[in-house]
């Protein structure tokens, strides 16, 4: 790899610049300037020019003066902004009980099983189910019951790894950049960057790079506790294929004693188009699975489904409890979710969109050598933006500039990576194919523009 | 004090004992052992006889038979189960919009501009708000911003404190067992307990051992980061005055350059029958105050307020994203409940009823010696129970009796404190009069059941 200009480590990918709010229109502005008063310093906004939204509805959003914009980067609406269903169901929830989990109630029980059911391997023949209300929270409390259950201290990551926003997740999210310190018992390992490496060396040059972290991990004291990642390696720039890296990986875990933990916050509820949970592509069997985002359409419900020899003294010796995580509403919300999941076929929408979308971009790079790859999987898709294809070396203003000139054509997409380079296309599952043709227009035309 | 009997530790008070499940009917039985199976060891449920319900309404939950049980418990609903504004503002706001802070929307602002404005001193003037899904959440990024603010480490907590299920809060959490780690850099100082030290002495008390916990945490290279506590110390056993505490502590904290964090998960929006915030009673000017269970009277919100010099350099530096946090209909469950809360003027509610219950309970002490304390203030309620009033010495046997014989009665109350002997009456704020004298009168016969 030649040398990259790698965006400044404290700021985030296609963030708004507050410096550069002089050209918005005055009300955004006083909304910019109201919010910087009200919500500090730590808040961030996307885009160059920061997109006001007042109502949303399927793959929509739509601003205060109904302006329509195709949202092809939320993941979380899953099942389509303002879904009726789960608007319904909330709705009814809220309005007969919501309380939490030290009181018997069917509901927790009904979605835990039906959620358990989709698992396969340990977890689905004897796996609990265990509800958080975040993604945070679900990974913050897997990698307390691995250490508990291993009495080690090492977690092991990919070297652009997002896991979440609690003190301990953080600290095991290297993506958060330079100034939120890692944990001293944190090893990254680079993710399998398929468009560089030999796709062939993937599994074992992971393989081997996990295992001298757990070297050097036990060589420190702390040993291995767990190995944790998002098989689509989503904030490491997106990386699907292959799918035959992370098995030879959790061989080398589990044989030091440490636990695998996938983490599908991003893949999960069939994103991948292929198989309802990401790890299922690469055929392992983890100790603990971690969900979220998706999982509730928006409400915010996550949690973790676990083998039961990790919890049993966690659960003896600690209990959990966490006071809206498994509420009557939060199942009722994901129960929801999950049925049109099903009913509505997404994972075969998801696969067959995504395929016409990959299609659709790698038609793109004749004329537009810019794209060096096209990448991904159901409707997680990565472009990944170079500045020549021959050196790959990586264009992160390249796909900050198309970020920002769909966001003008109302598209939402967002970009990812160490280089901020690859752009990020992860829409509601219920995208449909006129969704794809007029992204793969304004696409066209954001390129086209690019060139001048 | 004299020899106690403590709880066993890794125990939670209040919690069932699923090997004493013999007695109980067939359908709860089976409902049990299929929790376990699909839960895991780590969920806890509450009463020697677990309590199944169904619906609720007010100050009322009602099992599958239609049984009605009065609520003298459950917090998070403040406003009362199944509030129809909350329900309906949530529904409305679900059908319309639910997305993330990084687009700019109006219903954030709105409500922390109304939030901000409850808090007075230097919060109130140019304090930011920030929004996270629980009051752990809360607490974990409350003491991540103390220690990025102050370059330390130590967190100072009372003796048997509650502030969270992530890895960071448990850790200074001690009420959570010995078997749950507290970290190297946490001190832990005694709640001013009003029932066995003299009040007048209690802030001097407390104001020294929170400096001899400075001076041994700079002794040991972590320095004070932040002293955090639940101004109406609720799982050390409920001390709601004297209310001149915490001032003194405070001073001696920022003497060392750390932090006030006020948790008001427990003693906030109105709580107290007093003041709309907890700390306020006490007169101090936190540095940051965080809050969480009946913000959304079940809707998973929580979140924090924080002067500005305390965010900023984080907020340069680390920003913070958190997927629901602060997301629309958040926004809108936190809204409508504010508003409830104050057009029903439910501070006066409680302050009026509270009263009345702790004047109920106060004329039992004396044809039922083994109530030692009445205490509390609002509707957050102690009743100290103790084998004798001379020796004071706690009697968890007799609380446990006591809050299961109300069980049996339909009347749901629990248990705190480190010996787990002080009943903790907690109702929904829309606890009324009739209410209140329902409870008197089964507190009654339960203790006279007792005395058999």
């Amino acid at each position: 790899m030649t040398s990259p200009s790698p965006r400044p480590r404290g700021k985030m990918v296609n963030g708004f610049d507050p410096e550069a709010s002089g050209d918005l229109p005055p009300r955004d502005r006083a909304m910019i300037e109201r919010r910087a008063r009200l919500l500090g310093p730590a808040y961030r906004l996307f885009y160059e020019t920061p997109v006001q939204v007042s109502r949303g509805r399927g793959v929509h959003l739509y601003d205060a003066d109904g302006n329509e914009y195709l949202d092809a980067y939320n993941n979380v609406v899953s099942v389509g902004h303002a879904n009726p269903r789960v608007a319904a169901a909330v709705a009814a929830q809220m309005g007969t009980l919501c309380t939490h989990t030290r009181y018997l109630q069917d509901g927790i029980l009904d979605y835990a099983e039906d959620l358990l059911s989709t698992f396969g391997g340990r977890i689905g023949e004897t796996g609990h189910a265990m509800f958080t209300c975040t993604g945070s929270e679900a990974n913050d409390l897997a990698v307390r019951m691995a250490r508990h259950c291993t009495g080690k201290r090492g977690i092991i990551v990919t070297a652009e790894a997002y896991h979440g926003t609690t003190a301990l997740t953080a600290s095991f999210s290297p993506s958060l950049g330079v100034s939120s310190p890692l944990g001293p018992w944190v090893r990254q390992v680079p993710a399998p960057d398929s468009y560089r490496l030999p796709p062939a060396e993937a599994g074992r040059r992971m393989a081997a790079a996990v295992q001298a972290a757990i070297d050097d991990l036990t060589r420190h004291g702390d040993g291995v506790a767990a190995f944790i990642a998002d098989s689509l390696f989503s904030s490491d720039g997106i990386f699907a294929h292959p799918t035959d890296v992370l098995a030879p990986v959790a061989e080398v875990v589990r044989r030091a004693g440490g636990l695998y933990i996938a983490d599908e916050v991003q893949a999960g509820f069939t994103r991948s188009g292929e198989r309802f949970w990401g790890f299922q592509r690469h055929g392992v069997d983890p100790d603990i699975v971690t969900m979220g985002k998706p999982m509730g359409n928006g409400y915010p419900v996550a949690g973790l489904a676990v083998v039961p020899e990790v919890v049993e003294r966690f659960g003896r010796e600690i209990r959990y409890f966490n006071t809206f995580g498994g509420n009557s509403v939060a199942m009722a919300a994901a129960r929801e979710t999950l049925a049109v999941i099903r009913e509505e076929k997404l994972m075969e929408n998801g696969a067959k969109v995504g395929a016409f979308i990959r299609d659709g971009l790698t038609g793109l790079m004749k004329r537009h050598p810019g794209i060096g790859q096209v990448r991904g999987t159901g409707l997680y898709i990565g472009v990944e933006m170079v500045k020549d294809p021959a050196s790959k070396e990586p264009d992160g203003a390249a796909a900050a500039a198309l970020v920002n000139a769909l966001r003008r054509r109302r598209v939402l997409i967002s970009a990812t990576g160490y280089f901020g380079n690859v752009l990020k296309i992860r829409p509601p599952l219920v995208f449909g194919q006129a969704d794809a043709e007029r992204l793969l227009t304004e696409m066209e035309a954001a390129l086209d523009e690019a060139k001048g």
